[in-house]
């Protein structure tokens, strides 16, 4: 990077490369949605010429292609590292047309050179069956946001910058887009940003008019309510509006020069100054661009306005194939940008479009950080021993099990100043993962008071009220090559459940790609869990995103559900070191009884699932009567319980419990690769052994995971069903029929053997039952002492 | 309501009455969190009295109760009807409080009375098992609102007013739910509404300065960018600050006076005047109240500032069973309300806090629209005869179904121009609903265009770039009694995937409260599906929310998958007259082929599954050798081609066809109403041949529907298996394994007999399969004329 901020004042030589390039690229773009032949209009464009169906979106596409030449060209004078997110992803067209251009589109697809041959491929290829989608998408170089699902452009940029000081995120914000709550709450980005050791995002908010069939609210705002929301965000804003050629250019090349300028000084200011220059909020700039909406496009076809409406979003000359009119116009369109003067007698570039290209170390599309994998350096994670706890003998220890690792989570933070960050709305301390806050503050750019408890403007704990910006800033810090870890609230995950599936969609066309390394996973832990969110009720009760991840392709989606502290760290260690995984890790916050000391907890989350010896009574024979299941942890106190209840009251009756801690070990290994092999699964759950199974979640997502398993049938699930409220966590398992009292019965009914006394001890657990809801009652009416407040001492043996 | 805007000027007389009331509530709401016993502190505080376990949230508390207060005073003066919502919802107790203030608390639940005996059981049920939920929820009279999950609070505030001209929502906007993306895409509201036949919406930006443990943002930026914020969304901002009484009083007092003015302002400026009045859209007020986070609550405990603290989020004294000072913390912050001015001798309000109400018919507690079951009518629906296909035999006609449904919806408009809607992300046209653009424009405030086609300031078709915002405005509308459809991209319909969960959790909690009248139901269509999303690609092909609807209670969730378009005309009428349920209806927009006469399809859907008779070769038979079903109409297509296939191929394989439009009717009876008797699910599955099942969705939904059908495990379900692209229709179906052609190899592979030629038959479909693959690769290289473009053409019997 210049030292100084260096960008000249607009030089009109410079015109011919920036404006050139631009024309190459809109060229491009309109021949990738139209031609499937003659791409470089040798000859007449005929009817033969173009593709049997015309598919893209032309609308965006010539204004994501002017941002991009002239940031190409602050690149050239500043060299400055860049990375260019699309917003409105689906200008797709645009975005392989730059990266074509740069030539860095030939380097990872050779078979689309930079000539002719490649271009009539790159034509081709677009939005066909077997070549490329019509968005940006993980196959486009320098990518790292599709832009299919609106809303995350800026959420992606500012993850993209964490930590990442000599980044600038230049970040197109489509005015559709702009309307959706996702993005609207993402501005707010800059609160959270550090000069200092993060690097910028530059939003430019490009206004066209028009989503696809109506207009846009911002559009039609008048321009100083734009200008006052962007300032109410933080923003210093800049304004380049017109139509006009050569004067857009002459103007957008002055306001991103200028905001370019602001943010290296607000960056010298914060990296020489001292503490003191740190405590006021950056105004950060942002570029609002208004330009007709398919700009340089057909102005009007059929004697209807198309430039500047809603009517140029896709394919804005629809009849090219049927109509000899929409063909000539389309051929004159196409020749309008001179493509003699753009691809020489091969069909490469010229050298007036060369100009407008950047250094090859410093191309967007072949950015290092829009494929993260490559800068991607293991995490320095400590021996999880280290936080372990001890366990003697199963089910004698309580504690809260997330605390453990939030002490492993103090120590990453330590080990990795500039690649670790955990993400979570406001709830790091009540998830007991307060113990990062030894090490680092949260993150917040904002006035600071003296109560405030671990906040600073350079903190790097993020904590926002605020899923998505959470989730989003998780999945541009880990695209980007860094590792972290997102914890919510099991309930609220379904929040941002849209982008958990969006993003293991990215994660698993990446990982068809050689050319895209592999990045650090996105680890979502959810606590806070339905089972014990005692004191804030039904609407924080449910564990629907276990339902979504178990969708996504075996390649990617992976959930664990480990039982106790132990259990989680061997569990952690795994996901944070994995890569390009979706993983799922659901465990509560209170506390809780803890079975399995490390090493056991180890062996037992590598296997995925196991019998727990001890907790059963089938010791001496491979044969039970019948099997206990859990997988979770609140189930798994009752599994436990009620295994222990059968042991005392029919000692005869020979229980095996079988714990789940990986989920997908249920499923088939053809279906999924973590899925136990026929052997093991019948080695934990018999061939054909009736199984009374407590699982966490909706009980359907046991029974479509066991399908295909031998006699599948023979799985009784017992989960969460949809039954809750503001009520103790025993009445929790109680309502939803989980508790031990329900599991024996249901043992008792389904057992191969029913030995003598198990009709007393079904009236037993329903007289227990009736008894709990007596103690409702009588609890609501008189308010005794604490009876039954907390599972954990209900291990008990009678 | 009175004709003059007419609140007087702030008398000191009135701030006994006002004054006391929020003390009384704020008293209450203390004791709700504390008290087991003694709520009127006619004794001295002993620990005994302390609740065993406490919990609850008092910091936002107070503020909500000050507002509450005021809008009484708002009411008083000028009979305005109001609503209140709490966008703090965990600040129930204070919302329950004012309701028992009102008297209506009592009305509804009499055990509660308006007594001594009726405040401890106030108190002791709060938060307390069998008791009420901590959260303002659907046991809370006055609320359409839960609170639990943050950020909906002005959409279903904006979905309230909506065509109620005479309703003011009162919307409080916590700092913290503000950080939420769908909260700050919420404020536009206003860009769609229409101040003559909507009422209005006041937010009042609660600023307190912390969530849980942190800062928000909002509290902590400059006040002038909050204010420029507020302006940017288009609204004239009051600001009302401070902690002094009785300052704050007055303060507020006239912030909101001067507010309710300028609404009526504009109301009366919009409803009296032309229609060039209605050009503009109107500057709506808002007020930002600053005061500080558990106001009027302990200002230290054990040397730390709690009062203005995040330290006041939850319950400030925990120790109070424990420590004595902590105990006498407490009393003297009860006392300080003076309770004995609060509450005469048998419990009840004294003549001072009844000042503080409003007449019986004006109660916020008791809006009848906050109930709004009490306020539907029955939508006036034409007979869907009118809008039905001629379908004389199955297959041969071929239309855009949704088209049809369109036709219906522009009656529906036509016929009830104050009780329907149409929410929509911007895809009405798209999804081939613009027919009710004949009728109704869309609503948009902004300036408009002479390019803009069906954009009105007066529109009541709503469409917005924000599934967030359609989804709870129409939660908003239908709460409050009226009848909407939310139409989406499928994939889509995950982003507010959360609120339709919430939502039919409201719905179950509603439905076992006698008092609240079922309201009509959340009618979600899916559109636009996974299987024909031929141009968009990967990021739109998502099935994902059937996941999440399929797991809600039975008395709520519904999926409907009609395989063509009398089917969804048949579905239509069924949904648009149902009440409180949450209705999915799943069904792509392109042209496709025609099964059923309305008649026929009326029956199907009526009995939700069924067998076709003339798609099948099985007819004098009751003993097929293999069932191929189907759910979902692109799967349909490939199923009614399979078994064509098989019929000329094998005419002496007996294959039966079933269709299913209601998933549901696969679940057994016990767990879903709509499950289908196990007698009849035998006449349509039989008792154990193998199912090959065709499913639009994820496979692993079917097989958890069917779980504890009689031999499960012979369901092979082909589905949606997470494989996608911009790609032809006929390549996702093989893409996914679930074409024609991998049904015919399903069925062949596990059907009882093996007739000969089986195996040629296989081959010929492999062949088929690999021709399907060789013509991809050749069209990408050639790009010949079209040959498998869609579906619709293929129910071919070669």
């Amino acid at each position: 990077m210049t030292d100084g901020d260096g960008v000249p004042p607009w030089d009109d030589d410079e015109l011919a490369g920036v404006d050139a390039w631009w024309r190459a690229a809109n060229y491009l773009t309109v021949a990738q949605i139209y031609l499937a032949a003659n791409p470089l209009l040798r000859e007449p464009l005929l009817a033969g010429h173009v593709k049997p169906r015309l598919l893209g979106h032309w609308g965006t596409s010539p204004g994501l292609s002017f941002v991009y030449a002239h940031a190409n060209r602050l690149i050239r004078h500043t060299g400055q590292r860049m990375i260019y997110l699309a917003g409105p992803g689906h200008g797709g067209p645009a975005l392989v047309a730059a990266s074509w251009l740069e030539g860095h589109y030939s380097e990872i697809y050779p078979r689309v050179g930079r000539d002719a041959t490649g271009l009539a491929r790159l034509c081709r290829q677009f939005s066909t069956p077997g070549g490329i989608p019509s968005h940006v998408s993980v196959t486009t170089p320098g990518s790292i946001h599709e832009g299919g699902e609106l809303g995350y452009v800026l959420v992606h940029a500012f993850g993209a910058v964490f930590d990442a000081p000599d980044l600038i995120a230049l970040a197109v914000v489509g005015d559709g887009e702009a309307e959706t709550g996702p993005l609207e709450g993402s501005w707010k980005g800059v609160s959270f940003l550090d000069p200092r050791h993060d690097g910028a995002v530059l939003p430019v908010l490009h206004l066209n008019g028009a989503k696809i069939s109506g207009p846009t609210v911002l559009a039609r705002k008048p321009p100083e309510e734009v200008r006052s929301l962007l300032e109410g965000h933080g923003y210093d804003v800049l304004e380049v509006s017109g139509d006009d050629l050569p004067g857009m250019h002459q103007r957008f090349a002055t306001g991103l020069a200028e905001a370019y300028d602001r943010i290296r000084a607000i960056q010298r200011r914060a990296r020489e100054g001292g503490p003191q220059d740190r405590r006021e909020r950056p105004r950060w700039p942002a570029i609002v661009l208004r330009t007709p909406k398919g700009w340089t496009g057909p102005e009007e076809v059929d004697g209807v306005r198309v430039a500047g409406t809603f009517r140029s979003h896709q394919v804005p000359l629809a009849g090219v194939r049927e109509r000899p009119e929409h063909l000539a116009l389309l051929e004159r369109w196409m020749r309008s940008y001179r493509p003699e003067e753009l691809f020489d007698a091969e069909g490469a570039p010229t050298p007036v479009v060369e100009a407008g290209n950047v250094p090859a170390e410093l191309r967007m599309s072949a950015s290092p950080q829009a494929n993260g994998g490559l800068l991607t350096r293991d995490l320095d994670l400590p021996d999880v021993r280290g936080y372990a706890l001890d366990v003697l003998r199963p089910g004698t220890v309580r504690a809260e099990s997330t605390r453990q690792l939030g002490e492993l989570l103090r120590e990453i933070y330590t080990r990795n100043p500039d690649r670790f960050r955990l993400f979570c709305p406001d709830e790091t301390t009540s998830n007991r993962l307060g113990a990062v806050f030894e090490v680092e503050n949260r993150a917040f750019a904002e006035r600071t008071e003296p109560d405030d408890v671990a906040v600073e403007h350079g903190g790097r704990v993020m904590e926002v009220l605020s899923e998505h910006n959470c989730h989003g800033w998780l999945e541009g810090y880990t695209l980007t090559g860094r590792h972290g870890l997102f914890a919510t609230y099991e309930a609220f995950a379904m929040v941002s459940a849209s982008q958990t599936v969006q993003h293991a969609k990215w994660l698993e066309e990446a990982g068809e790609l050689a050319w895209r390394a592999p990045v650090p996973s996105l680890n979502v832990l959810l606590t806070s869990t339905a089972w014990r969110n005692d004191h804030n009720g039904f609407s924080h009760q449910g564990p629907g995103l276990i339902q979504n991840v178990l969708t996504q392709r075996g390649t990617v989606s992976r959930i664990y559900l480990p039982p106790d502290a132990n259990c989680l760290l061997a569990v952690s260690e795994r996901v944070l070191r994995s890569r390009s995984r979706v993983n799922l890790v659901v465990i509560d916050k209170q506390s809780q009884l803890q079975w399995l000391d490390l090493e056991s907890a180890r062996a037992h989350c590598a296997a995925g699932a196991g019998v727990w010896d001890w907790a059963g009574t089938d010791h001496d024979t491979d044969d039970p009567d019948v099997v206990l299941a859990c997988a979770g942890d609140v189930v798994t106190m009752e599994t436990v319980a009620a295994a222990a209840i059968l042991a005392e009251r029919l000692p005869r009756l020979r229980v095996r419990v079988a714990n789940v801690v990986d989920l997908m070990s249920l499923v088939r290994p053809r279906d999924h690769p973590h899925g136990m092999s026929e052997r093991r699964f019948r080695e934990v759950f018999t061939d054909d052994v009736d199984v009374v199974f407590a699982f966490h979640g909706f009980p359907g997502a046991v029974h479509q995971l066991v399908h295909g398993r031998p006699r599948a049938d023979r799985f009784h699930v017992r989960g969460f069903v949809e039954q809750g409220s503001t009520t103790t966590p025993f009445d929790m398992v109680v309502r939803n029929g989980a508790s031990r009292y329900h599991l024996v019965v249901d043992a008792l009914n389904n057992a191969r053997r029913t030995p003598r006394g198990a009709g007393d001890l079904v009236d037993w657990c329903t007289a227990q039952l009736a008894r709990h809801q007596e103690y409702v009652v009588e609890h609501l009416e008189d308010m005794p002492e604490v009876r039954d407040w907390t599972l954990g001492d209900w291990a008990h043996r009678s």
